[in-house]
Order: C-alpha cells, then structure tokens, then sequence
C-alpha cells in the first residue's frame, strides 16, 4: 500500500504522495479577468503536483506552515523561481518534502480540515498554466547513451570506429542555448537554415527537411560551485534537484553541414524543451539500479564509489495533425546511459568551471540497443532510409502538425513517481 | 580639434569626449571602511569613463539631469547591471551619449560648476571596481577570423584543406559557457583535464600543459527578438550596443582530446575574460572601413548591403612573474575579421533562435596574415614547434604567473577611442 492523502489520487497517477515533484505555475486568468482587458496575470509561484492537483507553495508558506528549522524563516516559495530553494540543498529539499508529505497525508488535519486555506492552496491541475520551474544560467547537453553515439556514428561517418575514442574516457558534451529552453506546450517553429549540398554543390537555404525529436532527461543543478573549485563525483549527487523529460529539438540537415569543427549550433538552438515538473532524486531513491559496467575503467576522478542509474521507462509518441490518438514511436529506459548523472555533474566542473543553481544538464539522446528503443528519429528512421508507420501515416523526419509527446513514469509495486508529459506541436516554418 | 572637457583628459587617453564608454563599477570601500568589518560593498551602478575619470549614472540619474523624453522617468541608471539600458535600444543610447557629452563638455556649466554634484557623480577610475557590465544570459563565440581558421586547421588537420568547406557558407559559432565569463583582472587558475593520448596510450590526467590565450572582441547585444523571429541582416546593427575585448583562455590539450564531435567544452569553460568599458558602435562610428570581399558570395540572408568593419588595432603583451615590464606578443586588427559582427548576429538568429539583452557574441581568435599578428599561442608557436622570447624568458605555452594583457586604440586624427585593457594572470593548477 503506497502513501495515502486526503487529496484523492488516482491509481495510475504520476504523482502519488512518494513523488510530489516541483515546479513553478500560475493560475490561469478566470474566464472573467478574460472578460477584462487589463489585469496583470497572476504572479508565477512555486508548486507541488499531488494527483489531479497543484498545491500552492507560496501559500502554504504564507500560512506558517513550513515550520521546520530551514524553511521556516525562508522567503524561497514567495519566489517566481525555484532557484533560491535549489540554492539551499538536500537538507532544505528533504525538509520541504517530508513537510508537504505530512501535510498532506490522510491523517494529518491541519490542511484537510481548513476549508478555506485548502480551497486557496490546491488548484486543479487544469486550471494552473506551468512555467519554465528555474531561471536556467546555463544549459549542457551531453552525449552518454551508447547506442546513440554508435548509431550516430555510423550515420554520419561510416560503420568503422562509429564512437570517437575519447568517448569511453569522458562524458562528451557541448554548450547548448539557455535561452531558448521552452516549457511543455510551447509550439516549435520549424527552423530554416543552411543545409548540406551534395558533393560541390552549393549550400541551399530553406525549412529544415529533417526536423526531429531528442528523447533525453534533464538534471536540474541545486548548489553550485565557485569557479576553480572543482565537485568532487562522489560528492555529486547533492548538487543535483532532480530530474525533468527533455525534448532536443534537432535540425539534422543543418547539424550535418554546421556542426564541423564546433560542434552543434543552429541545428539545435531554435528550441528546446523540458517538462514542468522537476522530481526530485529522493522520490527517485526507490528506483536505483546499477549502472553498466564501464569498461576501460574511468580516470579516478570519475571513479564514483556508488556507481549507479534510475530505472525509469520513457516513451515517445507523435500525434499528427488530424489524428485523433498519438502513436507510440519508441520505448526506452534511463538506465541505458553509460555515464551517469553524478559523473557528468563531475566532469564538468573539473576544469574549474562553475555550475550555479537552476542550470539544466541534459543527458544526450537516450537509445537502447534494440531497434523499438531508439530515441530519435534519424535512428529509427536511419537518416530516412526507412519509414514509421504512425496509424497509416509514414514519417521520416517531423512534418508540421506533428504533436510529439515524451513521458516517462517508474513503477514501484504500490505506486508510481511519473514525470507527467514533455509536448510540443511542430508548426510551419516562416514563409 | 577633438571635443573638449572640463575634466582634463591626458592627450593618450582612451576615453576622452569622442568615447564614453559604459561599464559597471562600485566604488572601493574607503580605508575607513576596510577598518570596519560588517558594512556591505556599496552597490554596482552604471558608469561612464572619461579620461582618467568614471561619471556615476546613478547620480547623473538622481539628480535629473537625464532630461531627455526616452531617458527622464527611466530607472535604467539605477540598476546593478546595464541590461535596462540595452534593452531600450540605439535612441536610448543615443539620447545618453549627446546627454553626457554635453553635460561633461567645458562649456557647460552644470556639472562643471556644481562642486557638490561634481564631487559625487565624478570619481577617480583607480578608486573604483569594474564588475561585469551585464547580466550574460548566453555566451556565444564564433570562429571568424580566415587567417585563424586556417592556421588551427592546419596545426589540427593537416595542411590539405585545413579550411572545412562551410566556414565560407556560414559564420561557425558555438556556444560558450555564460557562468566562467569574468571581468578584467580576475585570476584564472590553470585548469585541470584530460590531456590527448599519444596513439593508443590512454588519456592522462593533470594541470593542462597547453594553456593559452585567445585574441578576441565581443559584442553585447542590447534589445534581443523574440523566439522564432530572425534578426535582418540590415537591421542587425540596431540589436549591438557595442563592443568589448576578450579573452577567451583555452587548455589546447583539454580541447584536442574533447572536441570531436561536440566541439570545445572543459578546453575553454574554465574562464573567459573581458574588458570592462563597453565602446559603442556609434563612438567607433569614426572608424568605419570596408569588410573583406567575400568569395563565393553570402547567401541572400547574409549578404548585407553596408558589409562594413571597425579598424581597431588591438595587441596582446605578456607580463611574466618577476618581470617589471610586460613584452609585446602579437599586433592584430578588428578589421581582418571575414565574417561581420552584424552578419554573425543575423546568422545566429535565422533559426528562430532568440537574443537577450547583454547577450556575448565572440568573433573568434582575430590573426591578420602576418607571423606578427597572429592572435593566439597555437598560432604563434604553432603549436609549441617554436618558442616566442619575452625578454629573455621562452614561452611555447603560458606559464604559471604569466599575466596576459590585452588592449586597443582606434587612433583618429584628434582623439582615439580606447578599450582599456583586458587583463588576468595565471594561478598554478590545484594539487
């Protein structure tokens, strides 16, 4: 028997009490302040999703009632951002969840009996509009599922040595664009762009022809570091929140004829985008498992004493425009990735650099090996050697209309931690 | 006859009238307040140089002299960063700069005759402390220097083709690290990573042994655009304030090993340092000159009709521990850039992918065609195969204590218009 609340939750719900993720909302204007011309939309506050419900972090704390010795003097949830709160760390995390767990309980009257402070801090989830959950510094993607810098590899530079060398050494990854990570939702504009030309022909300019998803997770960063002060990896895993679904919108063609000697720009910059609802590694605690043996042994200062993954099943569906039901595409695991979360965390900041709360470390594309499990389309389809079928309808590459959908949700015996959904609607590119 | 100041201004300085740089400062706590040892640093506000002076904004700001219609109820002068004021666009500057030419002119008595405002809003540059100008949401860099391109490709590459074809097609950019940018005068310490194996020897770990400097300048953006609308080339120049030096450090080694295929990563993030003062396009406006022809010709999104350049002759000297002078290392010019700030700037947005006020856009290491003008280390050594003398000390790559100072002055026939310096010294690696 999992936890029970008073706020019903039903059975299959990602957000049971063990889960209780973080983000950041608003309430949506009332059909009469949409009647009105003029009023300023409410201000954006911090949340936690309970089944069907948000509850309304800046009232609970308005009311007095994180009383803990961390939380109680903290204006972190009268914030329009979850960055203060990701600034104070695990201690202030566990106190915060282990406050609204209580609260919430079944047996726990203060909240359940308080009609009029219950009705002011549980919205229905459809009536809150999500936002982005933390002012995002910085934004890293990586490169750590195998199978997809196997598969790339072979793609785009032939079947012999598909991964770089230095792969097995170091979790690869680049810079991306904080600027344009968007909340689930958000429409994304097929990109224009340069593509590649055939042999010496000429660089043609037009609407991406190879639009596609990235089926990756995110790690939303808690503390961070001052510069030239490196993390040490075993020490990792507390400048880490939690975890979100992210979608890494990808232009292939102009990646493919972009991306020498740099790396990925305009391929990959036009939107990305993650979903709203940050859960938290200790909800994630009951879904530990090994992570793949690495083999030649990381450099000691990515040898990490728990080396470990989540077991957490992801799916990508697409719904095209007129479809009345989404189709699945693929099926994947977090579990897949090579290098972890902690040892990417690690590794970025062994050089000095410095991470600071709210930054968004993306995982890189998440393959298994088997061929329903790949998470992109330019592996599904092998660069368009070969069609999906969703329904009747064939895909290479995302044509507009295309609604694509990530969700992922771990399965404990008595009760689920999901991560809800990461949408976006692929729109026509400008004329 | 250059414009003339109440402020005396030395003949060689940087900033006279013609100028007027902005930065952000804080004045230094007085000696009195070192004693103490609870008061807060005063607060960063906008300033303005001129000759050996800064004018405080934020004064100028209070006491109502801002008086022109975009500018007078603005609170743009009253914030710890300039991001406001570039937001507001080149009108707003341009009402700023004639506001302040005019009240710092000698025959304007406001200022001048006022020794109580005077004494407030004037301070002596060597008591006060540069900080970032703004808040960097997102760093880019480009790699648009023809001479560079093909002077690494050929170190990295090989001497056949050390140019990839789409460098012609496109200004190649990556995206940079926004949290390691720091301001002129910071220490960097030398970073530690993974060094390249020789042959099938596995990686190393260790202080980078191949650190160096980059000659670059940077422009800040001021008013961005909005996700999924493009910047037009022609319109590109109203979305840049102006432009800084920068150094953008780089482990070569680090940088060998990670680069393929996500481009540069631990090899750059570690620290990136820029000059203080940003000088606006409309002082360099004086310095105009022809951009190099460009062979194929620029796809129509990229082909601007002004192609236009800044002459400014920038150089970069050494100051080896224990020395008592610095020694000259390398003359380069703005001008040899291939690929145009306002070129880059429409390129980066052509996606969809949207700026943000006080945004960096790196041109890239800038070498001229000359072995003396040759922007980096890598290139002036190449790549340690020879060694630079610097008063009797050899360098191949920098060493710990070496500091590493950039400048630039556009020279005009009456007034120059400087940069100041960009500088920062290198701290042994940690143990």
């Amino acid at each position: 028997m999992g936890l029970k609340s008073f706020v019903e939750v039903p059975r299959d719900s990602h957000f049971p009490l063990e889960n209780l993720p973080f983000g950041v909302f608003r309430p949506k204007p009332s059909s009469a302040t949409v009647a009105g011309d003029s009023a300023p939309p409410p201000p954006p506050r911090p949340g936690v999703a309970v089944g069907d419900f948000v509850l309304d972090l800046s009232v609970i704390s308005a009311a007095g009632l994180f009383d803990g010795p961390l939380l109680k003097n903290s204006k972190c949830f009268l914030q329009p951002s979850l960055n203060m709160f990701l600034e104070m760390g695990r201690p202030a995390w566990k106190e915060a969840r282990s406050t609204i767990q209580k609260l919430l309980s079944a047996d726990e009257p203060t909240l359940r009996d308080n009609a009029s402070l219950r009705e002011k801090s549980l919205l229905p989830m459809i009536e809150v509009q999500m936002l982005l959950p933390a002012v995002i510094g910085d934004y890293t993607d990586f490169f750590s599922s195998m199978h997809h810098a196997k598969n790339c590899g072979t793609i785009f530079r032939g079947p012999e040595n598909p991964i770089p060398l230095n792969w097995f050494h170091l979790p690869i990854a680049y810079h991306g664009r904080a600027s344009s990570v968007v909340i689930s939702g958000t429409d994304i504009i097929r990109p224009r762009g340069q593509g590649h030309p055939m042999g010496n022909s000429p660089p043609y300019f037009g609407p991406s022809q190879k639009l596609d998803f990235e089926l990756e997770m995110a790690a939303i960063v808690g503390p961070g570091n001052e510069l030239g002060k490196p993390v040490d990896v075993n020490k990792a895993a507390d400048h880490i929140f939690g975890l979100v679904l992210m979608n890494d919108w990808s232009a292939r063609d102009i990646q493919a004829w972009e991306y020498v000697p740099l790396g990925p720009f305009l391929g990959k910059s036009f939107g990305t985008t993650i979903s709203p609802w940050i859960v938290t590694l200790d909800a994630l605690e009951a879904f530990v498992c090994d992570a793949p043996k690495q083999e030649p042994q990381p450099l000691s200062y990515l040898a990490e004493k728990k080396h470990l993954n989540y077991d957490i099943p992801l799916e990508v569906w697409i719904k095209p425009a007129g479809h009345e039901h989404p189709s699945i595409v693929t099926k994947s695991n977090f579990k897949h990735l090579y290098w972890t979360i902690t040892q990417q965390l690690a590794h970025h900041t062994i050089n000095g650099c410095n991470l600071r709360p709210g930054d968004l470390l993306g995982t890189g594309t998440i393959s298994g090996s088997e061929p329903e499990s790949l998470g992109c389309l330019l592996e599904l389809t092998w660069n368009a050697q070969r069609s999906l079928t969703l329904n009747g309808s064939d895909r290479k590459f995302l044509e507009d209309g295309d609604e694509v959908i990530f969700t992922a949700c771990c399965k404990g015996k008595d009760f689920n931690v999901g991560f809800g959904t990461c949408t976006g609607k692929v729109l026509p590119a400008l004329p």
